[in-house]
């Protein structure tokens, strides 16, 4: 791997200089003063006028999903389901190998260099994911529909993923999907919970999304909400990355806290699916609880815009609470960034020497950018994500000048195989 | 002007060839089906993979606080409008020029091609949209804050901006803007009305923006809302759009129903400075009000990005009203096209023969159109607004392949006197 100096880039506000070497920052220093030795082997990027930022961390997605958008709005929610699910029925490797490859390529146009994703066929999503540059974090998904079949078949087909993801590299964490409480059985979220537990793997699952499920939850076990419920079978955990964490009771809030759980708010899918607007951030950030942000499947939202979720996420916290301090910007760039590595348990998320580096490099020489204000402000509330010129992900470049290496082939096979299975 | 000809064009669904000649769309016809006489004098653009939409009305604006964005985030309403007046105070003719310039090129990479505003200077921001091309349609502002000194003043210095107005070409319609009943005192509002109407120039006016404007007017008029106020004060009707109609009840929606006043949604900013989300989409359609959509000033928002304003609206009005069927797509790019034109009494909004050349280019060759989804679902719900190629306007074309002419110089003199300013 070729180490890289980022030269003349702001960072933190001060004009520096960024060494890449090995896959880490390896040093920072104030522009111009330390010239390191550079030989031909370095890559040097002038960076002037450009401003760094930690990668974003999507942390909850259905990459592959990524070919679905579109295909039913408007509709209400089963319609919508109905029209998923035909597609899904038909899906093979080759469409989530190519699916795949779409969401990496327009995650790193739009800033995103971790994602933690749950959907069918995973080692092909981080395979696709990988080849492109971007860090999967990938996870088998449990969803037998309390169904004994499925229940056994899943069980084998985990332990097999779990075998192949043994041999992949440390950073990029493999962990165990339970769907949600009322997709999966209560024996199989029991079994998943251990599974995973046993092997230090991280669990996954969608909790409170829906009024629905909650009162559904509370009809089945005796007035438990989905969180009581869930902290009676013993699922919940500082290992837990639970999507949505929407529909929450002050009681669930605690709990949510206590066990140290990390919470991902997807507020774009809720919007749409008109899943509800009431994520409680203060009360969650209060009680401990690690908050990130996902965009959820591009077949919800309805795309993987890290940049745009943050926007969204901030808006509707500060219009619902009648607040417009609320959710400020710099806790909202951690739920964006620091705060998805900390629940994924990887060595990145700041820029900092010794952490991976994943970098965007940010052009600010546009209209967005044109006002006496801090950049964070006009990064989030102005522009878009094409802004970021360039991305740096684990100490590579994975996009040049808004240029990803093999985005046409993508684009081209993308269509073919998507035009195969309509 | 050069006519011009987009070959290769999908315009509804078809291939199409669209003529433009004179600033107007002259023809169109089949894909390749017909070819005009073509000669060196014919621009001709290959759109092969693109698609044409009609350019964007954004109808509620204040275009010069483009270089105000993000100078006080995160903060209650009256600290923001005390940094926000201190800049006011400072400004010139020559930061309205190169703010208005910003704001202009701004909107045309984003996909405006008309806009409604209301700020001071107007013939400034006039002059710098025009010199891009943009279409502007500005207001003279009326705001005297009960002070019987500043409505003189106002009075004459309207007359003034009339008397200049007469000269501009008939497609920019020029309107007096009545700042808001809690800042324009009573025998003003009263003036400024009967000055526009017989003079047949719209009036534009913040309306019900606040549930403390509501309460506010209730306490000062023995009762009555903002709309029953002015519908008392005669002020209501066809000529009128009303920024932001937020705070309705069912009587004012049926009153604005009947004046056929024209009404602007301000997603974005109504979410930030959390003035409220409820926005009564289907109330006032089915009612016979003319809903529009604007993006603000973007010192509020924060920026004049209307694709971004289509899809915020559509997702909070879904949410808010618990009903993924709410704000339909088609009806939603109506709001942000042809209402506008209707309001302004523009031959624009549609892509017809005889009208405007106002077209957006969109290039589709990315991943955000990559599903077997109508266009406007993926244009509206995934992409951003940097999908949008070439921008023709008035028969002109103001952005080619996202190059507009002399941009670079509008940000180095933007930067210059903003720094001067502060």
């Amino acid at each position: 791997m070729k180490p890289i100096l980022l030269k003349n880039i702001i960072l933190n506000g001060s004009l520096s200089d960024i060494f890449v070497c090995d896959g880490l920052i390896s040093k920072i220093s104030k522009a111009g003063q330390e010239v390191p030795a550079i030989d031909s082997g370095v890559e040097v990027m002038d960076c002037s006028g450009k401003t760094a930022f930690p990668g974003f961390i999507n942390m909850h997605t259905h990459s592959a999903m990524a070919m679905m958008r579109g295909v039913q709005e408007d509709t209400a929610l089963h319609d919508w389901l109905a029209k998923i699910w035909g597609m899904e029925a038909k899906i093979t490797p080759d469409y989530i190998y190519w699916a795949s490859k779409v969401a990496a390529l327009e995650m790193i146009k739009t800033g995103t260099t971790t994602f933690y994703d749950q959907y069918w066929f995973s080692p092909t999503t981080r395979k696709a994911a990988m080849e492109l540059g971007i860090n999967p974090c990938v996870t088998y998904v449990v969803l037998d529909r309390h169904d004994k079949e499925a229940a056994a078949f899943q069980k084998d087909e985990c332990e097999q993923y779990y075998e192949m993801s043994k041999s992949w590299k440390e950073d990029s964490a493999f962990g165990i999907s339970i769907h949600a409480i009322y997709s999966v059985s209560e024996p199989m979220i029991l079994w998943a919970t251990e599974y995973a537990r046993k092997r230090n793997l991280l669990i996954h699952i969608h909790v409170s999304e829906t009024l629905k499920e909650v009162e559904d939850c509370k009809a089945a076990h005796g007035g438990l909400t989905p969180v009581e419920y869930l902290d009676r079978l013993g699922v919940l955990g500082p290992d837990v990355i639970a999507a949505h964490s929407l529909w929450l009771s002050d009681s669930d809030i605690q709990l949510l806290g206590e066990r140290k759980v990390n919470c991902v708010h997807n507020v774009n899918s809720n919007l749409k699916l008109a899943s509800g607007y009431m994520f409680k951030y203060q009360e969650l950030s209060d009680a401990g609880v690690n908050i990130c942000l996902g965009t959820d499947g591009s077949a919800s939202s309805n795309n993987l815009d890290m940049l745009e979720a943050m926007k969204t996420s901030a808006l509707l916290q500060k219009v619902w609470r009648n607040n417009p301090e609320a959710w400020p910007l710099e806790e909202l760039a951690a739920s964006a960034t620091s705060n998805g590595a900390k629940a994924l348990r990887l060595n990145t998320g700041v820029l900092e020497v010794g952490k991976r580096a994943d970098i965007l490099i940010v052009d600010t020489d546009n209209t967005f950018f044109l006002s006496p204000a801090p950049f964070l402000a006009n990064f989030v509330y102005s522009a878009h994500s094409d802004c970021i010129d360039s991305v740096i992900c684990g100490g590579r470049i994975v996009m040049k000048n808004r240029v990803v290496h093999g985005e046409k082939e993508i684009l081209e096979n993308a269509r073919k195989i998507m035009n195969d299975l309509n």
